[in-house]
């Protein structure tokens, strides 16, 4: 069972940036302060809340500064933005963020389609990352291993090449938290538990998170078999925003509510208020463009109760 | 762990029964054996069809005779129906059913609403179809124990109580299967888990079965927290159908396929072929005024392994 606190864990929100880049029309940088200052309010300790990358490449985050700026004396150590590349981390710091996420697949193909780069070439960006991490105490870096369980292109991932790729990541940057990525969704709670029990078997002291997508049903399965294994550390996206790239109209993230009824009715502390974040969520759903998902906004708020 | 063989399932699929009674507009008799023989064709074993009850009660299931009579050469002993009372065990029993399916409430206050008897008129019930079972050897039972966890009525159900009625009913037909039913679909999987787990340490010989709901997006983490706990009985509703009586919109039976998926890609044998089942599926939610759910039968086919 676990290393970690059993009573506790930490929801990354992740709706206002793998969530929002998946908006085509643009939502103006006053509603992403708003629904990040939502969020906050209804107990997110940790979110994930845009990408410091090329406005060509994803315009929806071309106002990140913005945003951070606009945050002022909301700003917490716990939101963490997403860098591509060493210069990315450089204006991250910059801009006063203190949490950086690195993104990298498993799998060659789905890094080379989603990044453009080879593994390889990741790491290197990953060696810059580190580099820029040095000149500046003090900062944190996820390291997101996308396609950890299954490719888009290539289908299953074997658990070799994941250990494979973890250890490449983690010789450059022990100290990072390390997320397996459901990118697809088709992980089922068997394998997602296996694996992250082999690894922490292996070295209960590496710090894992789970990132998880609903679209085959599995969100919060394979969120309670990842916390089973013992990760204590699992992303959410407020309303399921996020969709699913290659499903209109079927869900995409695990949503944030889903996972906070499961936890916190088995008695697993989130400091997540569900009332303020379905308010949030109902925000969120209003926003034109969006995919969502998620069970708990669809039910009477009468019938929701996290006490049992 | 588990007691029964760990590598199997039981997949009951209830959307014959559970699901069609849902249903306001009256689906033909050439229908319902249709999807009978589909589901029998894609492998389920195990299948409620339908309920002798009041055609005034349930108007939905007046054609019961003719359903069982038109299967013909298809009937399998596997085939289930409900039965209200002694009246019904009869007529089933006559008409050549050999599983019988009785439901009664772990709350009162539900047992009352539902099927107008306190628990004790119910256990009178029980003991004059245990007294019918008597004269026709070789009829299975299956006791579905509703508001198992929570009741829409009076809330979370102390487990004291789930075990009381537990055993006021296995003294009757102790060699029944009994069924523990999320009847609202608020149960978590952290108690779903806990609760078989005590009930299957103290005593390993009973045969136990799960019936869950999705509204809550609890479903399939459900499924696989009993199925942790040791339980082999698992039901679904093909296609989710079954709705949810206070949550129009809402999933309601956790979806066959979805367990299917998860089952299977554990390396889960459930018999079931997943291709033919979403044929099914599609069917099912063709119905009109039918309430569907479920994420398999969302995302596009080609998408869907059940090897990993």
């Amino acid at each position: 069972m676990a290393t970690a606190d059993i009573r506790r864990i930490d929801l990354v929100e992740v709706a206002p940036r793998d969530g929002l880049q998946s908006i085509a029309e643009p939502v103006s940088t006053e509603e992403k302060i708003a629904l990040i200052a939502g969020l906050l309010d209804a107990g997110v300790r940790r979110m994930e809340i845009g990408s410091f990358v090329s406005p060509k490449a994803v315009p929806q985050m071309a106002d990140m500064r913005e945003v951070v700026a606009g945050l002022g004396e909301r700003w917490t150590d716990g939101l963490a933005v997403l860098i591509p590349n060493a210069k990315g981390a450089e204006i991250a710091v910059e801009a006063g963020c203190r949490a950086l996420v690195f993104v990298l697949s498993v799998s060659e193909t789905h890094n080379l389609r989603n990044v453009r780069r080879t593994v390889g070439e990741s790491l290197d960006q990953l060696r810059a990352i580190a580099a820029v991490m040095a000149r500046t105490p003090g900062i944190a870096l996820r390291v997101d291993l996308a396609t950890a369980f299954d490719c888009p292109f290539d289908g299953s991932v074997p658990e070799a090449r994941v250990r494979e790729v973890f250890e490449a990541t983690r010789s450059i940057v022990p100290r990072a938290e390390f997320a397996l990525c459901d990118t697809t969704g088709r992980a089922d709670p068997f394998r997602v538990r296996a694996l992250f029990a082999g690894l922490i078997a292996a070295d209960p002291t590496v710090r894992w998170a789970f990132h998880g997508h609903d679209t085959f049903g599995m969100g919060v399965a394979n969120a309670f078999a990842a916390y089973d294994a013992g990760v204590r550390v699992i992303d959410g996206s407020t309303a399921g925003l996020g969709g699913c790239p290659f499903a209109p109209g079927a869900s995409g993230n695990t949503a944030t509510e889903d996972l906070v009824y499961a936890f916190a009715r088995g008695g697993i502390e989130t400091g997540i208020d569900m009332t303020r974040l379905l308010a949030v969520s109902d925000r969120i759903a209003a926003l034109p463009g969006g995919r969502t998902g998620g069970h708990l906004r669809t039910v009477p708020r009468d019938r929701v109760t996290l006490v049992r």
